[in-house]
């Protein structure tokens, strides 16, 4: 086992530990990822020497031609390529209908030579597609941003080996793991239930053994509920609403917000933050992540993880026949 | 709105309330049960009347001869027989092999005149067969059981009304409603995380928006996490383990737990009792579930009412066409 402090050294976890502690460590996202990332790389090149020119694939398929979703596609193939995963976009025009979304869907699923497939979310048509059709179409052993039901309905039941884990709880995870703060039978608070995030993570942290309590909008006793937590996921997509003085002295708090705040000192006008109120909320926690440079980076890395995943146990499957 | 005394009356909420209260409100199973059975025996009359001598279906899949499969399976098929649905026992010798058990679950998905599908469980057959493999055979539509990792993930991510809620969570949740208490905005507190009670509770009292706090037997601290559950719902298989002063002054308590123990003043030398230590949590809740007579009685019903349900599904898809 690794100290701490080792673990700090070479995981990204820096700050000041010890009982002069006056403000948390700083769980980095962005170093963090690049491990995970190493990880993989040297994964890759593992399975490339196994079966001679085996290369993991991931296909995005993405409906249109959005701004932003360009931006994040574009992320996820250069960090593919770093790797050595062969990623490739597939994309439909923004008149596509639910139709041939779905026969593009089916056509990756029949194809033995991709390991993953991701549909880039909001789908950007003209015509009225129902997203989680097409994210339920997608082959559950394919599926590597665990968004099917299939997928879901394994996590929550507590079959994690078995499914695919959502990339931003995973990143949140991973993210713990480096604090090196045990899971089982810590109290873990988590704000929000979406999908992707709050719902998904809950799971995480109850088949990982802690104890779990739910928060959402409806959640009359925020800070009380928050004052209890040894472990803090907000997921809640709010900026800055979790206050630093809710947060239980030395808790671990990870932040999934992203927020776009006004700001007249930046140049841009605007600045990023999270759903905690970080400056606060670092005089009390033992470890925090920041916004930007903490669950964000993580999300990438998980889908590359999740690839990998793939394509180990497709191999698997074929060294089994 | 009826008042909580009208609501006792009528569905089986028995006991003194007020001022002067000094133990709880019973909340009858067996009363609440009865309710839910009168009202789909009128509505499958209703279907009968609308679509000439059409009855919703049910086929449970017995493998084996045990015992306690038998009594729960008699007590099914009589259920339904009284509500007016066709249930009919598939039986497969104790050497049926996991293929053949496959073939009977497709034989009743493929047959249209069929509704509902349960796999009385435990599976008793001298081969090996993977039980989740049968049951995530059972085509979702027809899952009345909800233990498909499909109706799981639905429920667990908050897709409630296109899915199947397993029984016995399901007849919780009637219980909870016959309370007149809200549920919203309430913190819950499940102990357990089995498939077919803590797991699928935790989700339908999230997603009736309650705060939620799942505890198990990692929990460290399980008298204090009791103690802030204004609804307690407790399926952990301990007999009482749950203490009275442990329960919140008013509290609602569900108690899902059935266990035999020893008593020397009883003819069979035992008798059943709940995880909650009943004669001690009466003196502090609200409301309280007895056992036997309070959850047990519910969850034949709810699978009645998850099969007419199912039906009801068929008919609206029938007249879609």
């Amino acid at each position: 086992m690794l100290s701490v402090a080792a673990l700090s050294l070479r995981l990204g976890v820096s700050g000041c530990q010890g009982s002069k502690r006056s403000i948390a460590t700083v769980i980095s996202g962005s170093k963090t990822s690049k491990v995970v990332r190493d990880r993989l790389r040297a994964e890759v090149e593992r399975m490339r020497s196994q079966v001679f020119g085996f290369r993991p694939s991931l296909v995005v398929l993405q409906v249109g031609d959005r701004d932003d979703s360009n931006l994040y596609i574009s992320t996820k193939l250069k960090a593919a390529a770093e790797i050595g995963i062969d990623a490739k976009l597939t994309r439909l025009p923004n008149t596509a209908t639910q139709d041939e979304v779905l026969q593009s869907v089916m056509a990756v699923n029949e194809d033995p030579s991709v390991h993953g497939l991701i549909v880039q979310l909001p789908l950007d048509s003209v015509n009225h597609i129902v997203t989680e059709q097409i994210t339920n179409a997608i082959s559950p052993e394919k599926d590597v941003d665990g968004l099917s039901f299939i997928n879901a309905g394994k996590l929550s039941r507590g079959d994690l080996k078995d499914c695919f884990i959502p990339c931003t709880p995973n990143g949140c995870m991973e993210l713990i793991r480096q604090t090196g703060v045990t899971v089982a039978g810590k109290h873990a608070v988590v704000i929000g239930r979406s999908k992707i995030v709050g719902a998904p993570m809950h799971d995480l942290l109850l088949w990982n053994h802690a104890t779990v309590t739910t928060c959402h909008s409806k959640t009359p006793d925020l800070p009380q509920q928050v004052g209890r937590a040894d472990i803090l996921v907000v997921g809640a997509g709010r900026a800055e609403m979790v206050r630093g003085e809710w947060v239980k002295e030395g808790a671990v708090v990870i932040d999934c917000g992203i927020n776009h705040v006004s700001d007249e000192t930046k140049a841009s006008g605007k600045r990023v933050v999270g759903d905690v109120h970080y400056s606060s909320a670092n005089q009390r926690a033992g470890f925090i992540t920041p916004v930007p440079g903490g669950v964000g980076p993580m999300t990438v890395a998980m889908l590359m993880e999740n690839t990998v995943q793939s394509a180990q146990r497709f191999l698997l499957k074929m060294a089994a026949r």
